[in-house]
């Protein structure tokens, strides 16, 4: 039996996320029901992130399984023609060996943050971006930011709701940069904990917006609790950009 | 009575375009009523370019009178205010001479147009590019381009419908790049005709998939006729993006 990586990029706006739910429409189901359609097959399809509500994805990387190879071009071209109009393409399909694993064999996953930094709200980019009208420090957000690179317990990173094992994660990058009128928050980690991207971006906001001086954020860190840590920023700026394997 | 200058960013596809219609939501009308509900003023506002139904601006600029003078940080703030929910915004708003006219003052206009060039349908940029599959000629293009950039008769792309009582118009610019999976097509002038700019890219398109050789640009604009030029492309992927005085 086959096995296909697919690279998908979505707009997260209309989704309660990746995963499969009882409460509204999913990109997993989307994907499920244009696959099906296709070829008749129902596959469980398989990502690297399980993305939340509303936030995208330029490139989400899935597999399945399926019974009667095809070829990928033809996969890529027909489960795009059977998820309209579902905001959901498929940017590239592969054949891979039995053994690659999305979410398991993933060495590093990037997120990308953007926060549309000005006094007026979004227009082109609503959905888009997260809207900060105080001007950003982007010095003190930058040096923040590398306080928290490198391994730690990141309790107070994380989601309270978060069921990882361990709260230990090492944070390879994480990169503030202004671009025109955004500054983008850049992620990279072979696995992070559920809205840790989100919370590290709402403290950061709050050093950049000098709230916080830059060493609360050692000193959040270091208490190893989520009460400590800032506000969970909304999903509408995030990007899972790339998966490494 | 003092003027003042707003520079609009919009997302064109819930409109009938910047003017005012009997058929639909304009951005004007969006504008006006924002500034109405402000100020209780009903002042006309004149943009420089009158973009069509579902073209967007980054950088449009309009002005309007007020006989209340008012702050600009708060005109820029209130208006934005009343603007919601149309994906409408005033980037900047400043107080200009009497003598300053939106339309007539201005001395260059730069739009952009966006190609999203790959196999995949876009999901993100649904709206805001036009996706053309076949791999672009980027070299072809430009060579096709520059034909077109210079004084010359455009009868050839412009709409039937135009308005303009000359079809002479000097194109300071018409560049053609690729910046990652867009091909992205600049174009500069004091004044376009009308549909200029999406003629002139639904016939580079031809020229970029290789359907016209470059010649025939050269002879399509000799030809002084819309039946000789290409199809126009759709306005989802045309932007102003600016507009120098």
């Amino acid at each position: 039996m086959p096995r296909y990586r697919l690279t998908v990029e979505y707009d997260g706006s209309p989704f309660v996320g990746w995963q499969r739910q009882d409460n509204g429409p999913s990109v997993q189901a989307a994907l499920e029901a244009a696959v099906a359609r296709f070829c008749g097959e129902r596959p469980a399809i398989v990502a690297a992130g399980r993305t939340d509500a509303g936030v995208h994805a330029w490139g989400q990387v899935a597999h399945l399984d399926l019974v009667r190879p095809v070829a990928t071009a033809t996969l890529r071209d027909a489960v795009n023609f059977h998820l309209r109009p579902a905001p959901v393409a498929v940017i590239d399909a592969a054949e891979v060996s039995p053994d690659f694993h999305a979410r398991f064999s993933a060495t590093e996953r990037c997120y990308r943050y953007r926060i549309l930094n000005r006094m007026a709200p979004p227009a082109i980019r609503r959905g888009r971006v997260w809207w900060v009208r105080a001007a950003l420090d982007l010095g003190a957000m930058a040096e923040a930011a590398s306080i928290l690179e490198g391994a730690h317990d990141f309790t107070t990173f994380r989601s309270t709701m978060c069921h990882a094992p361990s709260p230990e994660k090492t944070l390879d990058r994480l990169r503030v940069e202004r671009r025109d009128d955004e500054v983008l928050i850049e992620a990279r980690a072979r696995s992070f904990l559920h809205n840790q991207v989100r919370i590290l971006v709402g403290t950061l906001r709050l050093v950049g917006e000098h709230r916080w001086p830059v060493e609360q954020v050692g000193i959040a860190l270091a208490a190893r609790n989520r009460a400590a840590g800032g506000p969970t920023a909304p999903p509408d700026g995030l990007y899972l950009v790339s998966v490494r394997y």
